[in-house]
């Protein structure tokens, strides 16, 4: 027998990648769908290229949904609170891919949103989403904030050798290229295909929301405060995320030793692997993989890790699917794309 | 019980995407590869986007490839009579990829590709194979001659309308354009990304390969000889074909009566769908499935239908297993891919 | 001694190009930019691309503009005919870009656009600017109609075999790709980097208003109306158009009497160029020249006219200054862009 | 009278982009094109896109070359030395864009490229190609060795802060991504559309031959040695290359004081401009221009500068003339070109 799963906000890109992966799950039942502006509309309006488009699209009211095992959110900024709260309080799991829960307190929200958080008590209540790094705390409990995108890929990369410390816990740099569809199909000039092919421009530089959240996760596995500069820049591609990510060797940091570190901190985690040389983010679109090298210059005494992901999978649907299987009782990996699409 | 399936010429864009579609399928069970000039290689080495890269991919000697139920062949053209005759003869069932025996006569062989075929007598014993056409041919044959994909997306399109008698024998014209993955993973300067990105061309003007098997089946449902112009153009995209599709109106055509054959051919077949306005290839792309649309201009007599497929799964992978679900028993879209990759 | 050359709608794509392609311009003095929406910003706030940033833009007001000796406006349909006539009576020369003094009568109009005409009497006076056609009316006029990208493709590629009478007077097809700037700078959710990257699709089909204008011009050259199928289509690429031109072939009609005919006709043009194969628009994006290539189907009868060009240059900027040229008696090709950028 | 120009290597991308703007120059002459594989052919056949295409291309024979006032030399790494030195023997002046000549010393030469160099004595004899640092050096030379793309982009960013003392000489990044055509235009499997396009990768980390030319400039600038770690990027869009510079911030630096080091730098530099945001590489691809923009993180001692040219021309082509230019006694940007292709 499947769960009984919610999707609110499935109007995004975020939110058809939902659709679609949960759809192809054996042990998941799409029940409803719910979306903001869109509500009312057939689904085959919103995402013509899934199938089952003549299934109506409701509203974000947690009392219309019916019955649910979970519901994923993928809302915008500021806007997950209040349903999820409302379904934790009807019994219905959340897994959250906005960005309300994942900080852990007050003063760090406020660092990286602005204003006050409407629930301060929730902060640091809620599993941080990457089951590779929390896997025991996902499965225990009944809500999950599933991290953006960008500290998806850069905590991959670094949170192992933060953890044995191999790093330095300052200087660490993280040069982030993605695709477009990271930045969400709101309609805006500077997306528009004139303005986007065939250029490559960083944004948001030095101010973008998710340094903090790279920040509180590596500090916690490092065990002390953590500094990073991050710098996200848009690609001319759909998706992808490919994470440069650069720290100043410790002690004992070599090519052996850093290789060793992620390898054993992946072994029992088959979504994650690390490889001989730079990987492509062809190589893990479609997918909910993320794959890694090392690479370590003695020379300068810097340790460079390459991290790749599917932007809308390994960081959002699919890991969120992954959470939402470890909280359900499913296999970690049961019904999530494993193979990428190339050409 | 899964079938036992091999696929020969696994280290191609259409090879990679075979051994996708037939991971995830739950009533298949993937357990031969073999490649040409691949042989030897590990399937990851080949295929970095894959999962199962530790799976080795041998030779295409048919005993090599031990006790199978079928075979996928995706070899280039002239390469797949051999093996296909072999592995028949060892009563292992075949669906061809390749162009050798799509073609019902010697005649029409010489015409499109030159030559005699070393096995004469096999032109015309194989169910052409697209299913929403050759349904139950196809369900009890040993052998399907799986089409291009320029055909594939120009055939669907044309032959309800052919087999109604709604358009005119002559003046058809096929003006097709195709992401760049449809010419094949060979190292080529013409399909450099320096001399594809931000261009379009036409090529093999009048002399494409794929013209007389559309002109055979479109004949075929007609009762009668049938003449095309068909123009294929690359256009800078990994996948996806838009076929643009003109014929003379025959008497009785209009924007009614063409969308209703349409609609009525395609009544029992969930993977083509007619829509009310022109598709886009991104809508398709990732899935098995064709759109439609139909748009007759009574002031010039003109009959235009719009048809968008991926070349590598509607036009390639997905519609083999297609096939081969229906030779195998297996439900017809057992497997398949529905739902398309977008953003 | 140069001209005073003003732009009213600078803002635009088209507007940036006519900017770049003056400042270059050894003949021309580029001394007013005017736009409707923004006036006021400096022109690098509108084209960081372009130097001399700082110049202003001002407002549509011909009276602001001063003394010119001739103004080129790029602005949307139905915006040109006030400006124009204003400009007129103050002895200013017009070269306009858009839509509004394309079309011979009124009820041409009226089929391409609806609605009446504010100057109707204006219609048929001003020549349609393409100078390998109306050469020596381009260069006795004090205002020019300049066509649009679609239009200006496929009458270079058909003019000549209308005119020969080598191709039928209906039947006639034309199929055109276009990049995404044809679409204008307008931000619109179709024109999203998401929904154009990687697609391709058909739009307005049997319903674009460029139809009636190449109509028109074929059937002027060939003495009689002339019927056109015209199909637009959207490519993932910035600039550039193909149009693919099929025409039944007329008594006479082979791939010599055809090449000669095209050769014929251009043999004084330097601009527009027939070679053996099939252009791509590679290799006129950035010029001002356009290539074509035939191929005769004697099979089926059919003509077939390959036509490359830059859309915004030969199908707007470049072409406008190559009238203007004419207007002020300069040299045709004066100052115009006769290299492409390649890679 | 204009000076009489030869290129040397006209069939590469750098090579057709000389050609495009010397042909475009007033104050030069192109009377003679060689290439070594292409020798024998028409340009026209080379680069269709190039006016002029029935010129022909010659050798690689100095002699053959006749009498000419300076000759672009854009060969492959190594061919430059020996044509070089017989050139200059014969009194023609060389700008050299390939890498022979960049170095100072015969340690660095093999660090950088491996093996001795064929004359070692010329290795710090040739003013390093760069006006906006260099400019009476080259104006009083007969020789220069034009800077390669990404080592362009990282000096300017960096070089007027490390002479200002405002940077660390140590635990500097330049993360660069660059467009295909850096990787040149010879025929690899890494650079088929299939493989390129809808990803990034970095390639060459840790190991790229430009590292130690970036490490030349920017230490003989500061005054002591310099180091970098350089990670070059393949994006996929034609030209353009962005670099994301880090370094530690020294004493004294802020937003302010990094800003104003900048400007001051480039304030007679009119092809350098420093912006309030980040540049895209949109802005300058097509013209000789570079566009920086400086960003200050007090938070963690950290300078970011980003630094955006066309890799074919400031990063190539245009520099390589900007030189000449300077060597022939013209104006500095005499002839070139400064307005940016957009969209």
């Amino acid at each position: 027998m499947a769960y009984r799963i919610g999707i609110f906000g499935a109007s995004g890109y975020a939110g058809g990648e939902l659709v679609r992966v949960v759809d192809a799950h054996p042990g998941m039942d799409l029940v409803y769908l719910g979306a903001h502006s869109r509500a009312g509309s057939l689904l085959g309006e919103i995402h013509p290229h899934l199938s089952g488009g003549e299934r109506s699209v409701g509203s974000l009211d947690p009392d219309a949904a019916g019955s649910l095992d979970l519901v994923f959110l993928a809302l915008p900024h500021g806007a997950s609170a209040e349903p999820a709260m409302a379904l934790l309080e009807r019994g219905v799991r959340v897994a959250d891919l906005g960005s309300d829960f994942r900080l852990d307190s007050p003063g760090r929200y406020e660092e990286a949103y602005g204003g006050t958080h409407p629930y301060p008590e929730q902060l640091g209540m809620w599993p941080y989403g990457i089951p590779e790094l929390y896997r025991s705390a996902i499965a225990g409990s009944d809500r999950v904030a599933v991290p953006g995108c960008y500290p998806t890929s850069a905590i991959l990369a670094l949170a192992p050798l933060a953890e044995a410390g191999l790093i330095a816990s300052s200087g660490i740099i993280v040069d982030a290229k993605s695709g477009v569809s990271g930045a969400g199909r709101g309609v805006k000039a500077a997306l528009m295909f004139g303005a986007v092919d065939e250029g490559v421009v960083a944004y948001n530089v030095l101010t973008h929301r998710h340094r903090p959240e790279i920040e509180q996760v590596l500090g916690a596995v490092a065990g002390g405060p953590v500094e990073v500069v991050f710098t996200p820049h848009l690609v001319p591609m759909q998706r992808g995320i490919l994470s440069t990510c650069y720290a100043p060797a410790a002690v004992g940091a070599d090519q052996v030793s850093v290789r060793n570190a992620l390898e054993a901190a992946y072994a029992d985690s088959p979504l994650v692997t690390v490889g001989d040389g730079p990987p492509t983010t062809r190589w893990v679109v479609g997918s909910g993989r993320c794959m890694l090298s090392s690479h370590v210059d003695e020379r300068t005494g810097t340790v460079i890790v390459l991290s790749a992901i599917d932007n809308l999978l390994k960081g959002a649907a699919s890991q969120a699917v992954q959470c939402a299987n470890l909280m359900l009782g499913l296999g970690e990996t049961d019904g999530l794309p494993t193979e990428g699409w190339m050409p």
